[in-house]
């Protein structure tokens, strides 16, 4: 079902929720499109995908979700330090908005899926983490991102603010860095591998700062602002 | 359906959706509940409704549902305008946090019930009146609910800053009076006996305001203020 | 009469209001201008538009107005989305602050000439959704237009907060796109025709973030940010 | 006329706008009003103060205005500051959006019943002093009250922030005792007598504070806030 | 002395303050700088500007002062109203920060030198409006000059929201253009001819948005942007 | 260690750091305090404890910090729902800027302590969270806690506004309740019976819901509002 | 002079400025008030206190001055401060507004009267600590004091963003307390008594924080709450 | 040991901490760093450092720190302003989210180094001014430098909001300028000469506004512009 979920139009049948637990019978796939060349086009690349998948990637720990592609530029921040402690992780588009439904089929799923952080980024109105964070027992990181007004306030204030119940841990503006960051540090919790390079990490950012500040001091600033 | 979707833990089955538009086709009802003692309850509590619905009330053109009652105290102004107009509503609790599918299935399913406008109101990360609007094509009006921090100013970012494609008709911080008011005015555009109510409370409005600055001309401040 | 409204300078006689509802009897148009030259061009433009009349457009359903012509690249947003959902809709500058009589005189008489929504935009202390919303029972659709300080937030305030008696449907700052999709919405209560096509508008948008999300699904983000 | 504008329900005719400046033929009153009885108790009003008008107060140099009664305890400061420096001053409840009507023929009528300035005080989105102001040339002196929510920000902005052409003279929020004597010092331009009192009151302000001053400097501030 | 305060350096004596009102003896003129050589070339300009000085241009009646030359491109919109206006105004650099005596001098002498209202522009901290207003009985216009962070929030509310006691007639961030619309509102309260300038200039700005509103009529929104 | 460390005064010596990591070798324990007999009261109570200590409490997996025992209030919260999901936690005073180094020691020890994740609160310039942040690998989940101004703004961006390198997850202002909900889903990362019991938890607030719902649904929400 | 400064209306001849650098010689000190009698008060307690003075108090090295006998009880804090560290001061109101004569005169002569430090108060648009930095080279402490409206926000914002050239240095919202304890570290610079007492000072702090987290580590929270 | 400081890896034994007040006996210097090259690189540097050193720099009395490289363009301004007045600073790199450790011994050391004040800038989540002086008795002067998101607001709250105890002297946003000059102020307090140069530059700064405003006076704004 994994699988299935990558294509778009394919959708779980919902009929599972709320008594999901008790039964775990999980339904068929269906495929929908705007038009039949678009459904059998889906239908071959779902099949392709199959035969394709014989030596298949690590299954993501880490699910990246967003409301749009226009916040990718933002949010491949946080893949990429993923990809620096070799977490493995996906990234998908999933709008609260636009997707509802798959959003739901998504944040149900995700942890049978294997999925054990979701980093959601999204701007303006953004309710895609704390929506997700209500549909999930897993920790879900929230990623304010500025759009065109108010310099990412909304966005900030609409994804901290949940009320009692739901928690999305908010990470600042902008900053998918940092959901990474606070995806690696959560994963180590139970994993003292991760753990340990984090600690590293945090060590050679210490020492990124120390040989700054080694060449401020020898050179002093006009020096080191011209360089 | 529309009973039992007010039966706690009575809920549609949810496999028609996406596909819902060609079949048609509704599930049945499942009753969950944390007890079995509650699951008896309500089953009754079901029943007897069916029975005792013989002269049923007028089918609510509008819903008005909030996402906690902590809510209702602001958003019962709302109920009150629309029975002033004698606009049938039904009032209901449907978080968007902690009822996810309920909020799912009473937003899908609004359009076929019957329901023309809903107003939906909520604080803080005030999620509920977007994801509605998500979920329907029918006009939903958001109702910022003023929480215990910042004011309200979070609640109003979070309903009105929605993106391109899901419009929500936000109104002013805790003003559910104009929710009601501007339900009253979308349901007018095509019933000229409720425009034409509109236009007379307004009307009203003015009346009321060319006494009081009567009275005030009349007998000065410092009287009005006393009196 | 809606003609006449069209002529900048050619304005109604206003002593039919407030007893307008009651006696209907419309005065007569006057012609007014800077300069006797710009007074007969006008005439001339009356008239000549009479004569080309002979195969009117259909009448508009929706007014999208806004304060100054700096406006009009915001605002044409929402004209574009009524031309795509084939809503016939107006669009003209009215200043609350610059032509309030014109403003008083569109507003008053907008439902008689058979507009259903109005569509307001401003910036700054933005008056003109309010005011407009004040003189007529018709559903206002209040556009927050960001102006060269504050990032559209004295817009939005000024239109949001409006007190209790007159709702504005406020929609995020800048999103007149918004404005028009609910403006269908509004029109979709009576109009089946109009809110299945909303219903399947919001299909569509589904299917792009399928679309995209498959393409980004495939080929993974560093592709697709790079294409 | 100015009589007439004092009873609720009579209105002048509006067809002198905008050719008013022409023609000055002002038009007659009307009297409408909810129902028969009170209509006629108006009328009586009216003929009962023309009768007792014998000895007609100080025509008013300003004109107080506010959207609805609950701004009084506000606004009455700017009265009392008026009284104070002998300025005749009529108090209105004049609101922007119940009585647009009203405020219109108000503010177009202000300049040549006498009024000099006008001093308006709203809250929320406060439409008042910004549309007086584009209806009159007088001075138009905005006092922003603070509403319910979101501590006079809203309020501020809405009076405050208004467009290149249509000035008006704000002031602090809630702080209408500024309002009188910003107008005192508007009048004072023209009146040599009215600045020299405003020189004066600012040197007995001076005074006050140079007598706290003694009193902190000889007693210590323990005693000070303790007496 | 108005000549005086015109030259750097040249400064009245300040003894006559605040029992200045009683004696209304002037002092003498003293010249200081930083070097002897910027104090000879000022007295040159100073004596140069005597004997230049035979066909005075009209005294100002407004005061234009700004608290740092990169406010001038902001604050020149108000000269160029009053110049539209002719009415006489000056326009010069009083800092309250870093000429605090000049600030001083200027305003406490602004009203025997004919100046009948001032214009006060500052940015960031602005205390020039506010000072100035507390050292003259004179109206005081302030205009917030938006500095480099915070879009003019700081400039606003240090002008804007002053104690009781003391006014400052704020108007919009950057508007000086309306700074000086009200400049001349303030003026044309006793100079009916003004006054009446200031209702031609509204009906101008109206016939412009006429105008316009005719082109957007005839030709549509697209031929409108584009031309 | 761990012992020592709840004695106030009682501190470890910092050289461990940062070569800490290679040498491991821990220092010994210092007893510092304002005077004799204090040091000797807290040596007692060192002591007395080392004796009580037969039937040690389960080791704290979570850490709850704050900057005042004024924040413990709000902070109580995280406490009683980690009592709830049987995650043993300690609750401790740890002030950024009062007890700097014992700010330093407390996050520095803590992961080999064993404690899994901290969670701070912190109001105004809220520097705790952060700074723990920095000096351990493990995940901090921060509370804005609401000081006397500015309605907990301040201690939100302080909080959640950290740099690339440093992520603190920020819950809302005062919401230290789901801070403790965060903490159990971050322990469920790898305690599938801890997840699992979140999930119930939802599933329980839900219902709570429900209920809620069917009582304003059969009642009425005017009865449900008077009982 | 520092004691005629004392006395309201008594103040120090001001054409000293700018050129009292050069000269030096200081003027005549004259009485002024609003009438004769509270002028005789003044001399008589002028004099009287020139003859108790016989065994003066230490001379103040800081001076705390507030715009408003009402900032007071925020202001003591800092006088409180002070006290505990026998470090002299003079509390004072001085009005940026109502008293720009003895702001100015006050400002000028602190220097030479003995004052090293000026901790200044204001609330709303807060000009007096700005506006005495301009006039003095010492430096001075800025304390935002929350008004009615706007939290303290317009305070802060008028205190702390100074232009270039006159720096105020800005402590927290009604934290008079910080600013007593600024001082004395400023004082502490080149007084290495007061600067080990202001280390001592930390560390009680320290012990205080450390003696609530030892009671409650060994009572546990509730206790602590209940106690 | 100031030396040693300045060496990236090169760090003090902190035992000393926080009994060092009493045995003063410093510890060993350690090396550390990310590869043995880089280590053999920094001793090299350092033993280097140790023969240039003949003829020491004067001993910096203030610390210009900084949270990033990327503050440097804004804080050099405080180091130029410092050097225009002789007052010999270093300029260091010290984050406290990324070097706490560093930042730990600069604070604690500075004051036994010699500085006597100390300046930090930082931007976001600004922690370093406000740890800074939690680690010191010395004054420190904090400025928020504007990150890339909210203007600076964040940044000037984190700063400024500091609670009872621990005061930070805030400039405005971006002011570095004016933080070299408020150390400038705090140094004159004890240093005559150093006051008198501050009053000069005041001075300075006055001429150069009567110069342009000489400019502006003589050649009118138009021309002034254009200049």
């Amino acid at each position: 079902m994994g699988r299935a979920l990558r294509i778009p139009g394919a959708s779980v049948h919902w009929y599972d929720k709320p008594e999901m637990r008790k039964q775990r019978k999980m339904g068929h796939i269906t495929l929908v499109g705007p038009s039949m060349g678009i459904i059998e086009a889906r239908l071959k690349s779902m099949l392709s995908e199959e035969t394709e998948d014989d030596q298949p990637p690590a299954a993501p720990r880490v699910g990246i979700i967003m409301g749009s592609d226009s916040d990718l530029p933002v949010m491949k921040d946080a893949a990429t330090i993923l990809r620096e402690f070799n977490v493995p992780a996906e990234v998908r588009i999933v709008s609260a908005h636009r997707t509802p439904e798959m959003m739901f089929s998504y944040a149900s799923s995700a942890r049978e899926r294997g999925i054990q952080v979701i980093i959601a980024g999204a701007g303006g109105a953004a309710h895609l983490p704390g929506m997700v964070a209500a549909l999930t027992p897993l920790p879900v990181i929230g990623v304010p991102v500025r759009a065109s007004t108010l310099d990412g306030l909304d966005s900030l204030l609409s994804i901290v603010q949940m009320p009692r119940g739901v928690p999305v841990a908010t990470v600042a503006i902008n900053n998918a860095t940092n959901a990474g960051l606070l995806a690696v540090r959560l994963l180590g919790i139970s994993d003292i591998n991760l753990q340990a390079r984090m600690a590293q990490y945090q060590e050679d950012r210490r020492d990124e700062v120390l040989v700054k500040d080694d060449k401020l001091g020898k050179h002093g600033w006009e020096y080191y602002l011209n360089s």
